[in-house]
């Protein structure tokens, strides 16, 4: 199979948005953007031996790649529009492989409404994927990380310490989305949690110029508090509330936004270092 | 340096848009597009081994890395607005091939009115990079690939066949977004020319349903007419007007659209096979 008989295959699997007007086949894909919205964009990659092992199930690391994009729109309290899909894999692998890593994408991309509208294929040594997803909120109501104020009380969705459980990542992820706009003109800042609640909160504290005090952690059965603190790759909400404000459902108050040096965080009343993942340590 | 560091660095390298509201440091970039606009999105891929050699300097393979892209946009007639930028790069190359690389792609980011708004970076065991550029056109006034007609003259803007004097494809790409801009309104059809003449053209006719002859080809100097028919990498665009129309300063008149097999092209009467770059072949 050449490039064009495989991309004319992808193409069929490929959703269609109500507003992408043309997907794979030309030169750009073409969106209309409804009038008084704001775009969000984002993009994460996917490397072999870096974020999975090539035993693990293509259509697992198809659903990750874009499912880590989607949790990066939900963060901003957007719903997904459409995304672009770049590939390279080892000539060996196939297009098996490739029609495999596409399926387990397509299937949550159907879910949330995302369309396919293209992307870039090649050969490389080691498989490589990075997947662009485009979002919008209406004009300016985005959910910033630099919202957070002295006061805001901290939240989180879910419980952490998944990877404690999952070390080689291969359990699907769900992206927040239902939830990040339930968070609009409610929550003063939001972020997903992809390296680990210290670094994160860290990054947050940093964009917002303040300080943090973690109290407690809701963590999954049998984790450690260790996993749930430092571990990544959670892909819950991570955000703040003016006082008085009620939570959303699903959601554990876990501290509070201080005066402080900006990105200083303490758990029960010591330093907490960020300690997450972070590739350029 | 670690990624906060880095990101920091680079932060302050890039160019900021008239409508990108947010750049790096957030989970995902903000834009407002304005009201009738089509936004164009392309991407591509440059990785080690495969589009270029470790030995190149970092500088070139951003340009490239972002030219590619800008050709892309060209040849739907559009003019860019942003990109993002994913890099995976082996640790050993260290913090200065990534400012090299940076500096690169934002020199002919400032030229072309591209801000960097975001991206994603992470290390690898070889230079692995991914840049998206978002582009627009005035609503419906896209040139595409599908719409080519019988009897439409076909053109080439520039010279073909620079792959052979520039194997490895070290050159800066110059990506023709003036002309692109001049052909909207005007050219029936148009594509960039990345994988050489004899395949992009195949690909143009299969979009458009027709088939094309080719009577001569403009060639770089000192060239071979092969490289001009099926060397990549010239990033000049290929485009129909309707008989009669005058074409763009810088262009040459290479042959016609006919009916005919979808995709069948012919060079001086004789079968042109779609030899070109192809990674899936």
């Amino acid at each position: 199979m050449n490039e064009l008989a495989l991309i004319a295959k992808i193409r069929k699997q490929a959703a269609r948005g109500p507003q992408v007007n043309l997907g794979i086949g030309d030169d750009c894909a073409i969106f209309r953007p409804r009038a008084g919205v704001d775009l969000l964009f984002t993009s994460d990659q996917m490397i072999e031996d870096v974020h999975f092992k090539r035993d693990q199930a293509p259509a697992s690391v198809g659903q990750r790649a874009l499912a880590r994009n989607l949790s990066d729109i939900a963060a901003m309290g957007g719903e997904p529009h459409f995304c672009l899909v770049s590939l390279a894999v080892p000539a060996e692998l196939g297009h098996k492989w490739i029609s495999a890593f596409y399926r387990g994408l397509m299937n949550l991309a159907r879910r949330t409404g995302t369309a396919l509208a293209g992307g870039d294929l090649a050969h490389a040594n080691k498989i490589y994927c990075d997947v662009m997803v485009c979002g919008s909120v209406p004009g300016g109501k985005a959910l910033l990380r630099s919202g957070a104020r002295p006061g805001d009380a901290l939240y989180v969705s879910g419980r952490l310490g998944k990877t404690h459980f999952d070390k080689h990542w291969k359990r699907p992820i769900q992206p927040r989305l239902a939830l990040g706009k339930t968070l609009r003109g409610l929550a003063t800042s939001c972020m997903d949690i992809s390296d680990g609640l210290s670094l994160d909160l860290h990054r947050l504290c940093l964009e917002s110029g303040v300080a943090a005090e973690v109290e407690r952690v809701p963590i999954v059965r049998g984790a450690t508090l260790e996993s749930a603190l430092h571990g990544g790759e959670d892909y819950e909400l991570l955000f703040t509330l003016p006082p008085r404000k009620s939570p959303p459902r699903g959601t554990t108050l876990i501290g509070k936004i201080m005066k402080g040096k900006p990105g200083a965080v303490t758990f029960q009343g010591k330093p907490l270092a960020p300690r997450g993942y972070d590739h350029f340590r």
